[in-house]
């Protein structure tokens, strides 16, 4: 049993059968390679078979710490950046409501999320909001030197120290980090922070179902365990080398004939703001797997129907290097009657007697239309309802079809060179120990730009 | 004086000066066109002189009634989509902040906005969020017709009904409407609302300064005549002939000449997370207005330094059809001390000293560097700060830069003629009075997609 129906219909007037026909060698060995761990960077592969076989002391302690928390704190202070941050962000959103805060009932934790920016104005701003609320903090990040979040977390230690006192700080923060070493594993040990641990062989973007993600999301009162089933079961779905029922396979194969055809940006798009940040943990999944050796599809997002009247011009009409790949959910939580009126002045009446959700649906359903007439070739994911058995098995779903994609394009799916390019350039302007050589030059290469 | 310096340095590289100089005829041309009204779209044109002529009645109206709600409501319900949100929701995140809501003083007015989408389970979360609370409510719809506002509006009266009967729900409500016609109009006047103009000549996207964007603002205490005299300062600065002084020319130019050598993809980025929403609106004017025709910029937006840990993989070294526009504050509102540890177990003693202001500010340099070293040309919008009168000289360069741009694609930059498509296709699945013919034509179009 999938919880995910891959939908290829709104491409078969862009690829012919026989193109995938033709791919399934390439997919095949793109398999292999990630399976048998030959494939480039498969030192971080462990996140292939990581959900069935979860310790099951890993998930005890992490329960054990939300339940800390829960008894603790009114807000918690999720500390990371990049996959440190959009897994759980994204899970809160997806399960809950992006207004998950506002919706609480009493005496549950709030989850605000910092150093994921180095913006002073946002950080005094959620220092403001958090206020004279008990609060803890969960830092992540595996070697502890990742600047926004280091930096991050020296405001809030200090936050923490002012009102708690140094001991009473200790006991409000864990460190999600290292197993063994990195600075931020050395300070938890000295200080005796609660920790838990990023394990070495997933990275970042791969985390979520790791302590990262999970650690949020079960003091949010997501329950985990389901969510690693799900994962599991997208382990059994789509390591299958058989193409016809393995929808990751079906997905990365339409999207590297999209790409060869000219179709170099991908929109994900939803139909539902509590997948807005689904789509931003995807572009970090997408955009740093592929994007590298000046190739690889650009990951973009849009949310509808709000951004049918923003930039849905464009994609209706402007340049036809676009595809789309829709996430849609066929059975949404709740459900609302349009309200009937006598008057019918704003002319709605025809919709009286559907719910709301019937109209959210038919809209998606006439846009992918008008989308394959405009010549944007249309993907569907469709999941029967935001549950967290279906969480699981998307989040593998995706993860499963970037690394075969990213292996049909000859690129690691797995490190990040292009990140140090900007940390370079700026630990250079920053003076920081250990890039003295560098200073001057890049200080010399801003004078004239 | 100009809020604005427009930096072009970061596309040295990529454009030499012989380029822009052979550019300015057409440059001339497309200003001609747009001033003396000759161009495509020019019924559109009126938010050229719009600021500078803003009538005083309609400034006092839109303060009485912003008053008005804020003596009435805890809450105030901003119904719209496209430009009748991204405007006040950009103008509320850039002037007060992204938790707006969450760092009111008690007694002000909290400010949601509904039907942006066709979404059930949003819908009714954001009425449990409103709760008991008093609320108000803006319709803004210039036809009345817009589906997800008028679907939103019937929920939104009917919860008004309920709590204040047919008398006290109509008190709380201000429709921003078509002046004389309009399904929107018609009810208000027969139910005695109160109504506020949004114009004729002046398009969604480019309807921020009217009442609108100003209504919203008013009620978020934002001084909207500030506003207004930015805007008009930018009439000024960016109506002028002269290239050298006129960064709406500058901008333009850059744009057109860059996507002509097949960077055809623009990144807006800012490093505030309250600019977020600004990249949003900037999405929507400059995507619905240049895309069109299979042709166009297509208008994506990246928020720093989060996204430098998400696909900023992508843009350092993914395919390099992109560029980016950094909008830059030089002086943030508020800035805080990097807190000092006797230990340094995290390794940041060297930023000590600094604030965490003067960390964004180089690392936004370090990243424009290293984003030019990789080959995506950098163009920078610097604003000293995020006040009334930058915030409407901001709105003015942006749309007559837009304006330009669209006229040297040989484009009517005030259309969007793409968004009938999906209307089309999802009326005549919704089986609207009207689409009887295309309803059959659908339904066999969505069998067989």
């Amino acid at each position: 049993m999938t919880a995910i129906q891959f939908d290829s219909h709104g491409v078969k007037t862009f690829i012919k059968e026989h193109e995938y026909e033709e791919l399934k060698p390439q997919l095949a060995m793109a398999q292999k390679l990630l399976f048998e761990k030959k494939g480039a960077g498969s030192d971080y592969t462990d996140w292939v078979n990581w959900a069935s076989n979860f310790d099951q002391q890993e998930l005890q302690e992490i329960q054990r710490l939300a339940k800390k928390v829960q008894q603790q704190s009114k807000v918690l202070v999720v500390i990371g950046i990049g996959g440190s941050y959009l897994g759980a962000k994204m899970a809160l959103d997806f399960m809950k409501s992006p207004w998950y805060n506002d919706l609480l009932e009493d005496g549950q934790t709030k989850i605000y999320f910092a150093g994921n920016n180095l913006s002073a104005m946002a950080l005094q701003q959620l220092l403001r909001v958090i206020g004279d609320q008990d609060f803890s903090v969960n830092v992540i990040s595996k070697s502890g030197q990742t600047t926004e979040a280091a930096l991050s977390f020296r405001f809030f230690k200090q936050a923490l120290e002012e009102r708690y006192g140094r001991e009473g700080a200790v006991d409000r923060i864990i460190a999600t980090t290292d197993q063994k070493k990195g600075t931020l594993r050395e300070e938890a040990d000295t200080a005796g922070y609660e920790t838990l641990v990023v394990p070495d062989g997933i990275g970042g973007r791969f985390s979520v179902l790791t302590a990262v993600g999970l650690l949020p999301m079960a003091v949010a009162g997501i329950d985990i365990e389901k969510v690693l089933a799900g994962a599991a079961a997208g382990e059994e779905n789509y390591r299958s080398a058989n193409f016809s029922s393995n929808a990751a396979l079906q997905y990365a194969a339409s999207r590297r004939i999209l790409y060869d055809k000219g179709y170099t940006t991908e929109i994900l798009a939803s139909w539902e703001p509590s997948l807005q940040y689904f789509a931003e943990w995807w572009k970090q999944l997408m955009g740093e797997s592929e994007g590298k050796n000046l190739k690889g599809i650009y990951p973009s997002s849009a949310n509808y129907s709000t951004d049918l009247h923003s930039f849905g011009q464009y994609i209706q009409e402007g340049r036809r290097d676009l595809f789309e790949t829709v996430v849609r959910v066929d059975e949404v939580a709740s459900d609302l009657d349009v309200p009937k009126t006598p008057e019918n002045s704003d002319g709605l009446a025809y919709l009286e007697g559907k719910t709301l959700d019937q109209v959210n649906q038919t809209a998606a359903d006439g846009v992918a239309i008008a989308h394959i007439d405009g010549g944007v070739p249309n993907l569907a994911v469709r999941i029967a309802k935001q549950d967290e058995r279906t969480l699981g098995e998307l989040i593998y779903f995706f993860e499963m079809s970037v690394a075969i994609s990213a292996y049909l394009f000859g690129i690691n799916p797995f490190n990040q060179p292009g990140v140090e390019a900007y940390k370079t350039a700026m630990f250079a302007l920053l003076e920081k120990p250990g890039y003295e050589s560098e200073s001057q030059l890049y200080k010399e290469r801003l004078k004239n730009i």
